[in-house]
């Protein structure tokens, strides 16, 4: 007969706990605290780019004229739609509207992918150092994420096909890659596309592609969805949004296109959930779809400019290598640290150059295999030159002061 | 040594096939073939309301000179989380503003609570007829909804604790409410909510508490919200959302409350992965705060009009039963029919009256209970009095006319 104790203090979830910190933005305490004690931080940490975003699209929006705010379809705009089926067939996508769901982001896009396609417990097999907000999606939808690391060596190219055979199980069904990629601006081939779609015919596997940085394809290269792969209708889902295309991160519109009609037809519920994606960012997207192509050449232009200075700057110092990206605003660069996790945690708490320091990603949160990375960061080049001058003139210095350092 | 056959039709998953259509939409295709033959639909079935949204909110984004729209933080922008703590004291709710995550509508806030709080396979207790996207939200987090009912005949005031306690399992972790309600547009009491209060605390249960029609409470009675219960600081989680408030659903800008410190770091990681709620949404919302009270005066007083005249035309209906609700601008009628899902589609495919027709919700949606709510539909009072009118002249008509019709 004793006294009942109730323990006062609920447990939040399995999930609560496993979902991992974003690596991107673990350590903005840290870049807080610097910024107080007065120093200026060079964010290359994030891909938040300093371009503009296009006019058309913010004129859309100041001059809109609605009264009442309203939900959308909760497949996004039809008259959006419409105009996307436009922008992709210059990429050689043929599309019906109806193959493109828009999301909130190209977050979204993914979240509602993994939980159409994939059980609890399912696994998706996905080339590492990848983006790391995939690891959280995982473990939102209960799917276990099985990494094949990719090589510095090889500029991260796609692992051997034997390897994904090595690691196909009764349980795997997905493959996922990003092209061009983030974090390692890797673009793919064409045969390496052609290979994969094989593997995915052959086991029957959804072959995702995160390709939100296709308008960024450097030196001629040429960007292939796997959306224009014959064949691989039923199995291929591309993951897109306008956060990178335009600068325009904060309007939170995606893109979830597949021609699988069961697909779709899953993910609309899903998307029917949460109502609908956000309206202004719609008349935003809508309107950014008649951004001269001007626009384009001049950014590509200025981001070829800065990975030049970029990878250039890096492989000038020593013990640092990096390869020299086709694609995307990312590179990684290996570094001689202990331990990338340390290091751009020291960068922000104890480093100053000229009352400056960098902010980097360590590539640790890339990596899904433990112990992976650690000398490894990611930088985004979303700064203009003089401002990644400094940033370098800033890591520069930090490696030659850095207590861990290995050379 | 026969022939390979690969199934070349990848499956979707398990939840993307238990998914539930929204019942709110799921009529809509039937609602567009009854428009092009000519017939004017009143949409009585979906809570958009044709209230303009407040100026302050659409001159806040027309006037904004952003040049780049960047990612906001991950938990929304500092300075409107700090003004929502001023809103909400009005209402008695004592807050720092780090106990507030912005989030993509309340729809969101929804989604991330239930990942945060529950396992796969844990119990959530919701008080049925309710908002019937919660199933899909369970659906998503692998949670399960046991449904307690409430009844038409007491107006859908809370079921008594005992049924609760009979409810309550091991795998039981929270309950859920609505309040005021969406569908039934109950006022929960302060002692039905203490009741609640008492038996979380005992059992150590989160209490998930929808709150997006607190502007809209009538003829006196009075909001009492979760936050404002002593003793259940650590287990009171507040859902909120912008969209009915100020007639502005297409923002998409929700918030989750709690101060429950280990449920709003976990629910921050599951926002970093999404990386941030929408930032045009996040600049009228912030500014949305500014609205003027007579214009929720109005905007009440408007409303109070619409269901007394629609409570009052239902109940003169022969057969009809329709309660007065306190809140929200839902309510719950029962009609003399055989299926509401049929009776809704008949409406949109073979009824018309002076070549108009009216869409309602069966609220067979709203039950998780099978076979519960077919005599019954959910009428959203958001169209102006003359419209309601003649959407009342048209349900008249129809149940005069309805092959299945009961009485």
């Amino acid at each position: 007969m004793g006294v009942l104790l109730f323990d006062t203090m609920p447990k939040i979830s399995l999930k609560g706990n496993w979902m991992p910190a974003s690596p991107i933005r673990k350590l903005i305490p840290y870049a807080e605290m610097a910024k107080k004690d007065g120093r200026k931080v060079y964010h290359l940490n994030i891909g938040q780019p300093d371009i503009e975003t296009p006019k058309v699209m913010l004129d859309a929006v100041r001059n809109n004229q609605l009264k009442v705010i309203e939900y959308s379809h909760s497949a996004g705009n039809e008259s959006y739609r419409r105009k996307l089926v436009g922008y992709y067939s210059k990429f050689g996508i043929r599309l019906d509207y109806t193959d493109i769901m828009v999301t909130t982001g190209g977050s979204e896009a993914i979240e509602i992918a993994m939980m159409t396609c994939l059980n609890e417990g399912d696994e998706v097999i996905i080339p590492e150092p990848f983006y790391a907000n995939y690891l959280g999606f995982g473990t939102q939808a209960g799917v276990r994420v099985c990494p094949i690391e990719s090589s510095i060596e090889t500029g991260f190219a796609l692992p051997p096909i034997s390897e994904f055979e090595k690691r196909i199980t009764k349980s795997t069904k997905a493959i996922m890659i990003c092209n061009p990629g983030n974090p390692t601006g890797y673009l793919y081939t064409r045969s390496e596309l052609e290979a994969l779609r094989d593997l995915c015919l052959k086991h029957d596997l959804f072959l995702f592609s995160d390709e939100v940085y296709k308008e960024f394809c450097y030196d001629g290269n040429e960007y292939v969805s796997v959306m224009s792969l014959s064949g691989l209708e039923e199995h291929a889902i591309m993951v897109d949004s306008v956060s990178k295309r335009y600068s325009a991160c904060g309007i939170r519109i995606g893109a979830l296109v597949s021609k699988n009609k069961e697909v779709m037809a899953s993910a609309l519920k899903f998307a029917q959930a949460r109502l609908s994606p956000p309206s202004y960012g719609q008349i935003a997207a809508e309107a950014a779809i008649d951004t001269p192509d001007s626009y384009f050449e001049a950014v590509s232009q200025e981001y070829v400019a800065r990975r030049d200075f970029l990878v250039n700057a890096l492989n000038n110092m020593p013990g640092v290598f990096c390869p020299k990206p086709s694609g995307a605003f990312y590179v990684i660069a290996r570094l001689p640290i202990d331990d990338a996790d340390r290091f751009c945690q020291w960068l922000l708490e104890s480093f100053s150059f000229e009352n400056q320091t960098v902010m980097l990603a360590p590539a640790t949160g890339f990596y899904s295999s433990p112990n992976k990375g650690k000398d490894e960061v990611r930088l985004a080049y979303v700064l203009n030159i003089p401002s990644l001058s400094q940033a370098m003139k800033c890591l520069e210095a930090a490696l030659k002061e850095y207590p861990g350092k290995t050379n």
